[in-house]
């Protein structure tokens, strides 16, 4: 396979439960680092097939980009680090470091057996930083993910009465599933944006000026904003940039809802019970575990005795933050402005990339979250692409990151 | 038919767009009342089938008791009526006053077709007053209900975004829909069971003191509304009895709410529409239309600038009040305590019934709502059943009521 005749090592498959995880290495340094190339070969699904303008499962070529359903979603990326380390093998017969690959089969569905994994084989993965090309740069610049946001799933159930009853016989005697739902969500953020749960703003990590000024580089303006999601204006917190909003703050949101009757025409009943999927994106220095509590007691504080309240918390993880002033960070700094002959914006992420945090988490180490698909790339969407010319910036950011970081 | 065959003449069924209605006469006095008996001929589908002790369509007698789908709602009632005066015709060859009928087909499924009719019969069918016994009589006296309540439904819709959109990228930055429809919900009415939706209150008909001891004698036990609906305890507006809650007082319902997603596990999205279908319950001197302006007002006002809120009104009727100090609920009241040995229980009903509020909107007459179905007698369920001392019952009041109003 490609890895073993770019001159890595060790090559194999680590079995999970669920799809397996190729390993590979290169490991002839004793004192020099150990860089993780992170990668994944699992893809989203190419529906809709109309839509593609060559076979998705076919990589073409046109006007200077690869064609195909995963091409910008990790293939081309990931492969541009192996031809990276063939390039340096078949010139130099040796590597300024020492590197491993771990390329799973499951980030597509949230890398779930991937922490497992990691676990199960802490020795033969340990590395000193993880170098991860799943991300998306900017149009006009490169750019390293320097944290995520961490996630709290929660599942609000409201049951008020055994069943559903006549809201003529008994409208104004008992108590209603949706409203008392409806009241509880109310209360746990309020019109200005704020999340009203005890405890969730004051242990948050302080941005400081110099960060701002780093991630003001980074600023979704509100227009793209509007013009992505149709919105007919921002609502957030006063006071904070987008990228501060969306990277450094915690934020609450009802997933979906429901209760009683919703198909065709009126059906005038009092619904027994509610239902609400929650989510909340957490920052540093908030805990999953913490939030969870702290959801847990204000929910029971403000449930009605009219009705039983439940919480349940199905997936959650915490928030994950690199050093953005380490050797590591400033050698990808480096390679990146000198690769793209700019600059990387440094940005904070609102979602959550299971195997990057897992890899934190576990093994102790820094990513180097970065990209080179563009916004328009299409990942996941009909006729994916990636440009010819950032697949082979792909494969000089490599070489350049490997001999920095010497 | 049994109609005809009872004396009544000009039997005839009058053809609507859905189940025609039949009609039957007896008119032979110039200066005497006329009265109205109404009923349905429709009944309630006879699911679950296996529930039954004897075929649902094939009436049986066991222990006093008649069975069969429709025996208790609303067949054998408005049987008795037929037989009631068929005995007085027999023996007298003529009846004390004249007596028109109107069975119709569409009870169950909300007379919708029944007010058209009337109006588009409006000569034949004037009349003095109507006598319905599809109600239920309590397990120790008769009842007349003398008021239902009106009905208001309406459907709110919010609409935040184009798409739904990933709560990490947008997480604290745009508007969460169900939750700015649990915002209005809470806003409706608050956890005091109070409707906050201005011109409620002030517009109400005061019960007396008069009333309320009457109504007394009516009240439903808090015990038995927990029974009947598996509350932990009653939810509703301080100080008032629950016959007052339910009847004399207007109430406000969530019937349905729906939003995002709601199958097994999480989706962290942000979606982009919310709905709530709603209802609320309505009593003099409310009307339907001026409760939607009231209520067209209050979202317009309270509704975020982030969203599109629109509220729709599907459905709705006026509350309707018959007047119990008049000449034929004096009547009524006797023919029942001579029935029955018990003075009957004045009710106010929660509900609304479409054919009782249509005769007095449309003929100007007010019913006397009786019933000599109990409690246990299953109306809407299986094994439903009419004791049969209460349906003879029903031919001694037709005869004693029609001699009263003589």
């Amino acid at each position: 396979m490609r890895m073993k005749k770019a001159g890595l090592e060790k090559v194999k498959a680590i079995a999970t439960v669920g799809n397996p995880v190729v390993y590979g290495e290169w490991i002839h340094h004793k004192e020099k680092p150990t860089v993780l190339f992170y990668g994944h070969y699992d893809v989203q699904p190419p529906d809709p097939l109309d839509q593609w303008e060559s076979k998705p499962f076919e990589m073409s070529v046109r006007d200077g980009n690869l064609y195909g359903r995963g091409v910008a979603d990790n293939k081309a990326p990931h492969l541009s680090h192996v031809l990276g380390i063939e390039a340096i093998l078949k010139k130099e017969k040796i590597l300024p470091v020492n590197v491993k690959f771990l390329i799973e089969g499951e980030e597509e569905v949230g890398s779930a057996n991937f922490p497992r994994m990691l676990k199960a084989n802490e020795k033969l993965v340990k590395s000193d930083v993880a170098f991860v090309s799943d991300g998306i740069m900017f149009s006009d610049a490169p750019v390293i993910e320097y944290g995520l946001r961490g996630l709290v799933c929660f599942e609000l159930a409201v049951k008020c009465l055994k069943k559903d009853v006549h809201s003529g016989s008994f409208g104004g005697v008992v108590d209603n599933a949706p409203m008392v739902l409806s009241y509880i969500i109310s209360r746990m953020k309020d019109r200005k944006g704020r999340i009203r749960i005890p405890g969730i703003y004051d242990k948050l990590r302080k941005v400081g000026l110099g960060e701002q000024k780093i991630l003001a580089k980074s600023e979704t303006p509100t227009s793209e904003i509007l013009e992505n999601t149709g919105a007919k204006s921002t609502f957030g917190e006063n006071g904070y940039k987008n990228i501060i909003r969306t990277g450094a703050r915690p934020s609450l949101d009802v997933n979906g809802i429901s209760s009683g009757y919703t198909g065709e025409g009126m059906k005038t009943i009092i619904p027994s019970e509610a239902r609400a999927k929650m989510s909340m994106r957490i920052v540093p220095n908030l805990k999953a575990d913490y939030v969870k509590k702290q959801i847990s007691t204000f929910i029971k504080k403000i449930a009605p005795k009219t009705c039983e309240v439940s919480v349940e918390f199905p997936d959650g993880g915490d928030p994950v933050l690199f050093d953005r002033n380490s050797k590591e960070y400033d050698d990808a700094k480096q390679a990146l402005k000198e690769t793209f002959g700019k600059e990387p914006k440094m940005k904070l992420v609102g979602g959550s990339v299971g195997a990057v945090t897992d890899m934190k988490q576990i093994l102790g180490i820094n990513s180097i979250f970065t990209g080179f698909a563009l916004p328009d790339c299409g990942m996941h969407s009909p006729n994916e692409k990636l440009p010819i010319g950032n697949f082979l910036k792909g494969i000089e950011l490599t070489i350049r990151y490997l001999k920095k970081l010497a």
